[in-house]
């Protein structure tokens, strides 16, 4: 396969956000903006990848290198333009064999089929290749002057005609290009226009000029809008979510109201899932066939399985792991956690750094105390335990299977198999103490 | 009044569902699909009920017999169409006097008055009468040829001419007929066609060619609504609630967002309740006048009385009963329990299989604990006791009225009247050891 | 500047809300409606204020005072009209110098430039002028007979002839006159129409016959809606938080899914909040740049610094206080509480009528136990402090600096600076107790 180099440009400062952070660092179904494009690019087949951020963007740098570690970074320290900014990728274009695709990096629903859109042309054999778009509205965007299927050039709304403007048909996000060609044009870019900057687009036309063959193709709107303020943002979210919904229910699963339920970038649920309203997932969670995940659920980094029951008011972080039919039900958090085929935190538990095993059952108000202010420590309960209502496992602690630890406890010592494991004080009743209590009560309350 | 036998087609696989499960028993308004039909045909006056179901569908005989237990069931095992499907509950419409009926199981949003709409034309002297509609696309379904308000055929899509195929009026899934009529033609169907199967809607040109009359009858497109795949139950699911928000609106209901609230089929709320964003009603809910229902509760198998508040993040599980004034506030679970006028229960607690009496305050963290692993057992808490904040209530046991529980208390043991009860340790403070404390695991997070 | 005295006239008994409230008391963003009215004119510059109630409506009276203190009121006993309910509030308009704005009380979109639509134009030379709106189906609305800028009177629906109800221009809310041409005109309204009532609208007409300048000022619709019933009451609360949205996200607030979040008339949020969905904000709440509002959060009179992250699932009451990079997590209540910088209160925790120093961490399960029945009473802990999980804090109580409190403690003494804390039953293990136990249970499980 031909190889193909992508140059990402993530050098804006997105005014417009009214933020600290760089725009293309917004996430949109939990992951940057920016980290959506070099996705797209790499399922287009991408060999290498190329991003130009903007001075002090460090961030940029850090968040892209866990997403596509061989990405190669370049700074943009004064802002002159989009072709000023890819030339700052000059090491990336320099030797670069194949093709050469600059993509703007604030697009975050660009899939690799919208890459393959104008690489195919270039595979047809011609020289350099535009991807366009018709938007409802086109104000503001860059016109495509065509000739049948050829690109002539890029007309920048503002410099466009009366006649132009009528222009249906607008400049994207994606120029592609012979490595040669671009390497042949790029430094030919002037400044001879209102801003005084060097625009990418002018590529166009010096490529027609110097007699290359430069064609476009169109991708749907929805996949190349862009990101400028947190409307937008919100938007693409939107939009983001709605086609995930779809999918999930092409594939089978059960949404009660898609609308209240929020996907990850990276979820992956199977057929016969059903999901109530009002779930939000976050990265890295897997379901299997056959669980419920009830209302007012929030999960993330979590591996749910077959049959498995998940909340209402269920808060399931990283590491959470639910075997065949277990249950995680109300007001109960989990995190770093494998639970044992058909084992049930039913009630008001927190449970972090502990194996629970099958079939064990732990009461309502059980909290598993696994920090002392400096370190975790882990809680191992074995299969067929009972952990009594209200009990604290104060860890590192074991109990063996089939054990049992009575209502109320605090757990610090290990419990052996079979055993009962009883830590709480002995009942004192005071006759009519109750009353005087209550009257000693009242009267300071009234003496208020 | 007539004797009205409606036979419900609902042995369809529902491929497109990609379920394990008969796509009829899948859920709208919390009840399955099937189920709002047969609800819709016993509104209707239906004096007999007739499921034809799929091989191996025990599980939607089971879920409707407790639906309408009087229901009759039979099964298709081949699937060679309709009219065969129809054919399946010959020992129902053998016997039928008055009208015989067929409506498709996968159509939850019928109404009692699309039954009627029907059954009035059969009431006028017509021998048979379908039910149609206008759908804003009517590529794939049959088409009703008319001649002025007599129906002389239904045309399938696929079958119908150029000029057929711009008909507006569709068959939509009730067709009823005379017993007698309906006796006489449903042999004489055969499979001369595409698929070479038993096509029900043939009875209308059997029934033409016999010189009886048939007429049809025109329902709003949202009432005759199949489900065939996921995205469908979605959009079934949304109409539903939607019905149900507008007539809880109209019935003086407060919604602040009504599109963030959904009920169950069977619901019932009185005027001058205020519901706050994102509540979910399972089955089995009735709330009196003046009651609140705060942002995010899940409430099931409950009913809430006059003036009394839950939520935020409330769950009433089945068998809760909150009297007038009661409280169920923020992360409180109650579940098959009686609470009394005006008690509080605020916080962070589970009550499960419980009384408490009028005027009782229940401290934050409070649990019942009701399962011994095996068993459930009762907490009888009096009118005016208080429960302080962190116990343990281990049932069975019981709470005197104007009883006092210090707060950390395991009560294991009844407490009389007007007494306290106490069970935690005494506390114990060691100068300079968390200092100590700190130090130890500070080291120990050091060396690692 | 002119003076300006604003008559709200909210005495309508609202039939069709079906409520036993007066209707102007149902809230759109956590405020009343006549409260929202109220607050318009008081952003035009209202200099008096006037409300006109129903007869027993003290309720309006008590709400109102809270929110414009200087407000004068008056009863309306009968039911006969609205120029009968603006002659209520005589003592007002005899002694008015300036303007007179006649407002309906029932339109709580209103703004302070909808009223300075009207005022603007008697700045302009005109005695009278009338705030109109061209609605999408102007069915029901009094049409404006207009001639150029001036208007010549205001046709009730049922009296326009078909020429004039094809008018789109109709009347709003507000009347505005110069004072004494109001004085001059209001009495000379009479009751010669098909409901025998004194109208406000004939106004116009009076004043064109006395020779004085009428003219009008348009609104947009989504301004000057009325709220009839609670579908109207839904689509008002509808269209103000979709305002507060997008005005959020241009200030550069994120929002996930802008309509699952709800705001109140007062939220103040800075840039670079990030809120993800499903979130509740009641009256009160301030936040500043950099705090995470999570899933599910429930936020009511609370302060939130820079930098702090609250929920999912945390309800915060009034009276709390986050300070930077504090953090409220999961099933966490919070209330009248300050929490210091770098705080942890992360898991199932009830903390009410608190301070939290800074860099301390509340372990899960805390319960500050601050309610004896009667009384409310304050918990204190330290800076670097550290709380044991499933800890309950019996209020008055203080724990020192950098002290430590053992899990599952029961705190009722002080615990002193850099001290260990610790109030729990020493654990005892019985071998093979457990199982004996699970025998039990069974055996009684199995006799039932």
């Amino acid at each position: 396969m031909t190889e193909l180099t992508v140059i990402v440009l993530a050098a804006g400062e997105g005014t417009r956000m009214k933020s600290a952070h760089p725009k293309v660092l917004h996430k949109v179904g939990g992951r940057p903006i920016v980290g959506h494009v070099l996705q797209a690019a790499s399922d287009a087949g991408a060999t290498h990848l190329a991003v130009v951020t903007g001075p002090g963007h460090d961030a940029v740098r850090r968040a892209m290198q866990e997403i596509a570690p061989a990405t190669h970074f370049f700074e943009q320290a004064e802002r002159r333009g989009t072709a000023h900014a890819a030339s700052m990728a000059r090491p990336a274009f320099e030797v670069a064999e194949g093709y050469v695709a600059i993509v703007y990096g604030d697009h975050p629903l660009l899939s690799g089929a919208d890459f393959r859109r104008v690489t195919e042309r270039l595979d047809a054999g011609l020289d350099a290749a535009i991807l366009g778009f018709e938007p409802r509205d086109p104000t503001g965007y860059g016109r495509f002057i065509t000739d049948g299927d050829r690109l002539l050039a890029i007309r920048e709304h503002k410099d466009a005609s009366e006649d132009e403007q009528r222009i249906g048909l607008c400049n994207a996000c994606i120029l592609a290009f012979r490595a040669e060609v671009f390497r042949e044009l790029i430094d030919k870019v002037g400044t001879d226009n209102a801003q005084g900057e060097y625009y990418l687009t002018d590529l166009v036309e010096l490529a027609n000029a110097a007699g290359r063959k430069v064609g476009y193709a169109v991708a749907p709107e929805e996949n190349v809008m862009g990101v400028n303020d947190r409307s937008q943002l919100a938007r693409a979210e939107a939009t983001f979510q709605q086609l995930r919904r779809e999918d999930f229910m092409k594939a089978g699963v059960t949404l009660h109201d898609p609308a209240s339920v929020y996907f990850s970038y990276d979820t992956e649920i199977a057929a016969d899932v059903e999901i109530e309203p009002h779930v939000v997932f976050g990265p890295g969670v897997r379901i299997e066939s056959g669980a419920v995940i009830h209302a007012f659920s929030h999960i993330e980094g979590a591996e749910i399985a077959s049959g498995a029951s998940v909340g209402p008011f269920a808060r399931l972080r990283p590491g959470t792991n639910l075997a065949n039919g277990a249950k995680a039900g109300n007001f109960v958090e989990i995190k770093n956690a494998k639970v044992g085929e058909g084992a049930k935190i039913n009630h008001l538990s927190y449970i972090g750094d502990a194996d629970i095993g099958a079939h064990s059952n732990i009461g309502a108000g059980t909290i598993t105390c696994n920090y002392d202010g400096y370190n975790k420590a882990r809680t191992v309960v074995g299969e067929n335990a009972f952990i009594g209502s209200n009990s604290a496992l104060v860890a590192p602690v074991e109990i063996g299977d089939g054990a049992y630890v009575a209502s109320g406890s605090v757990i610090t010592e290990p419990v052996a198999s079979d055993a009962l494991g009883i830590g709480r004080a002995r009942q004192i009743n005071k006759p009519g103490y109750g009353k005087a209590l209550n009257e000693r009560f009242k009267a300071i309350k009234n003496k208020k």
